[in-house]
């Protein structure tokens, strides 16, 4: 399904995999800040943060599946199947559609504290963006350089959770992903000690036994535990271009290869792009199932006072550097 | 299907589970000194050490499961199909048919150096008992106070593999067995510290959960971790009568109950009975599926200088005590 | 920690391990009729179901571990650590002290509807037995021969969960448990197709592979997981006596042997017993941990008029059956 | 530590990833066919196949680590630690240092039954390339579009053993591998039915769920297990483009992300570079940690009668694309 992280080195960085049997027409988008979005409550923001990220636009509307804005603040919404529960639609203020939810959250706060203030008694509608667009069940990882929350707004409320690990999949509640890595303390990227028999000559023959038992199939469970030993073990490094590098490696660990999660009637869900999003430089780097290579996209190459869409389709064909 | 333990207390213990989806008519069978084994090779073994063990009789003849001599020694027979192969019947002196070992060896040896010689050059042939009695394919464990040993018959000829876990269960052949061992170095009986994520406060909400990874199936390469990890964490005793109690409760760990191990067409195995022989005294306790009682035959209350068998039928039914 | 189980055969049983590193006095305590609870919220049970289980008896008080009546209506309290939360003491009549749920539920109910709503607002207070005598943290199972539920008094209130497996062992909350068993799905008491490569030829070398993946350790989650397999797969029988010989090796499927769970300073967690009563005859069976033979208290036995409690101590020393 | 893989599309392909904490300066290097190699054995091999792969290049000589002729048969060299045992130096015609197999059967051979009549007597010898260059122990993957098979010269003397997977790692021995496959056979890349217990409703809370139990750590075994599921269950593909992306992500499955493995004294594994040659085209695909666009570079764009090796540097550094 998806996995999203984010992770501090040199900069900060967020991004995701996006993992499907479909794929939308999804873009790089970057939303100046003169771009109007008028909200189902009624209400316009007119005038705002601008935004980078990845999203299908429709009726000049970017429906984005993660973002970051010009402050550093980020945003990903991940599929939530079964538990997602949309209040039915209530034209409050304090109303907002669930596909409203980045362009919201991005247009007006700058840091966590402002996003805990401003989700205070949201209420998310099940309004729909238009008829043919039926909403995603969605839960989200909203994060800035200091820390991360989950939001989960389930049949009993809206639900704001701390999310001390900076790591998000799909299924089940967050409470329950978060309790599931308690069992899985004693793994390490050391080689361990003899604890199973000390008397025996128990050999360590390969590098890498300490972690025996990390799970390596692509549940949303497995991806959380196996995206979170991968991203607290990873390597410090001196500079942005190599954290960047090894964002790409973490997301990596928890890639859907085509083929390995069969849906049913030949369907597939594969790792249809993999981001990384440089939140201090406002870059966002993405690479496709089918181009390996890096391709980057900047905030402020743009003119962020514009009032229109600036869009970029995807390098989705194989990009390779022939040498002789 | 079965597991075999060799295990040093106050005194030396060995004993089995038995498990299968069928049960023969076996009991506890004790043979003088004087009960004349005819070979298959034409040789006798007339006057030999007296044995005590589980075993079905058949035409006066004891067919053991598993057995200890006068001397302590002890060997226990194990499925393992497809592997064990026995070789054409050839008449010489070191030819001895696969029913036949279990008193070959214990008629004369009485530690496992002696045993190691006695294997040494020996030819397990493919002669059946009788014709309507069919060979099983089988592989042992034979143990003295001090060492163990495994005994396969392959297709490439006799292995006797050191044993230095004591510890026997079926396929595959015993090198992989234990060489399997090392992929459980990490498993501890302690809480491990948090190396999954030393930054994160991961809670250690159980006792136990240093063994999370421990297999819990009735697959024979499980149970072979399982039952050695049992026996080497084992708690010392003061008193033998500790140290049997704790016995049955390592082969307790490996038990097989009805209904979680279907073979098919409404077969199940199950742990038909459990055995422990005092080694040191002869006294030989064994369990049933139905009896949780310990029950127990003396070697040394027989006359072992008689030639005939002596044999007690198992306890399989219940023994409540009724309180009040 | 402790394991407890409701299990329906020819008739209904509920039963328990306890799993601890130290021993209270318990015995097989009878609680007749007229034996007058006076609750510390001031009221007073004085003419009342009769019960039996497994208590320790302080000041002519029985503090039941597990209980049942003469309705057939079951409990047994569970260890639950951190997370167990009394509220403080306050004199309702809807408050019960911890120490006095198990007699006060039994007391009055004779099915899981009418428990239900004994349990309506009811406060489960943190008032002690007695000054020397501290709360421990428990959650409770509450079981008849039509349904069972799990009661725990977490920081946010007092939940009630039906409880579809019938089984409890301890953290973490109860609706984490029964999520998790969704991990398990895929294992099988059969073998199971090569599902893997089915290109390749891979062996089923041995019965019950298709279960590989079954926890074997003794942290309460895993033990939740395998004592729930155990009990869905275990096989149906003709009489009681089996019946009550399978919940035995149901229990021990999760029984914790001497050494195998540390918890420090050289002290090991162990199933100090086992239990199961039979709640359609009011017989309370029970194994210790070093005599495997079943006892067995009857509460029909004694005067249920009385007015004094009537206890057993247990049968702690091995009884073995000697044949010969 | 490192892993090959064969691969069947609308090519034939054969890669591998090199994992090590510490990188020699490896490049791409081809081999024409007039490159003499004075074998330590005495003999020479003048006239040649033509070959490309990754390679240090000292003395002018080819120190392969992976490699494909131009008749597409390919062998690569991996860690085998502790178990790779080469024969003292003994100069008959059948002798060949360990740092020759590579170019001695690409130069000579076209297809596996030509490689195994080669191996056939064949002594690897533990002749050092210099003093200062000591040997690695390694085994081998040796394949064509039709065959794989692992070479490993063990103390007990050559093996050569079908590799019906067509992967390999690293320890231990290759039977052992080949026969853990078995322990995962109930593993899907489709979501299970439930047959845990069928009379709950467990819920398949995600998709992926029916490979739980895959390992995920970077132990040799279980990256066996890893790849060869990945490479199984991969799709097909109409592409030639296609399938070359395709085998970098079944690589991916395994590939080691810095500060995972950790060796020690702050030293890390990693895959420092993944290959894929395709064979029928004799185009050398790579990535490096560093750099994620694939580099190719065309053994036919060559002179392959020249008689000195070619050689082009890896590309290590990030290649991003920058889109605006």
């Amino acid at each position: 399904m998806c996995t999203s992280v984010s992770f501090n080195g040199n900069h900060h960085y967020f991004g995701r995999n996006l993992d499907l049997d479909y794929t939308f027409n999804q873009e790089v988008v970057i939303t100046p800040r003169n771009v109007v979005f008028e909200l189902k409550n009624g209400k316009t923001l007119s005038s705002h943060f601008a935004m980078i990220g990845m999203a299908v636009i429709s009726d000049n509307y970017p429906l984005y599946f993660d973002a970051t804005n010009e402050k550093g603040l980020s945003i990903a919404g991940l599929n939530y199947p079964k538990n997602a529960f949309y209040q039915p639609d209530e034209k409050t203020e304090k109303s907002i559609a669930s596909f409203e939810l980045i362009p919201y959250v991005l247009s007006q706060c700058t840091t966590i504290d402002e996003v805990k203030s401003l989700l205070d008694d949201l209420i998310i509608t099940d309004v729909a963006f238009n008829p043919e667009f039926p909403n995603s069940p969605l839960h989200w990882i909203i994060a800035d350089k200091h820390a991360a929350i989950t939001v989960e707004s389930d049949r009993d409320g809206l639900h704001v959770y701390d999310n001390p690990v900076g790591v998000l999949t799909n299924n089940p509640p967050f409470p329950i992903q978060l309790f599931n890595l308690n069992n899985y303390r004693h793994l390490s990227a050391k080689t361990s000690a003899n604890f199973f028999a000390p008397e025996l000559d128990l050999d360590a023959y390969s590098n890498g036994m300490g972690a025996i038992g990390l799970p390596g199939d692509l549940s949303s469970m497995s991806r959380f535990v196996r995206a979170t030993f991968t991203k607290e073990h990873s390597l410090k490094f001196q500079t942005v271009e190599e954290d960047i590098n090894q964002f790409f490696h973490i997301l990596s660990s928890v890639e859907q290869t085509k083929g390995l999660c069969d849906v049913g009637e030949e369907h597939y869900e594969y790792t249809i792009y993999s981001s990384c999003c440089d939140t201090d430089t406002g870059i966002y780097y993405y690479k496709t199932y089918n181009n390996s290579q890096i391709s980057a996209v900047s905030l402020h190459h743009e003119d962020l006072e514009a009032s229109d869409l600036i869009h970029y389709p995807l390098a989705t064909k194989a990009s390779i550097h022939s040498v002789n």
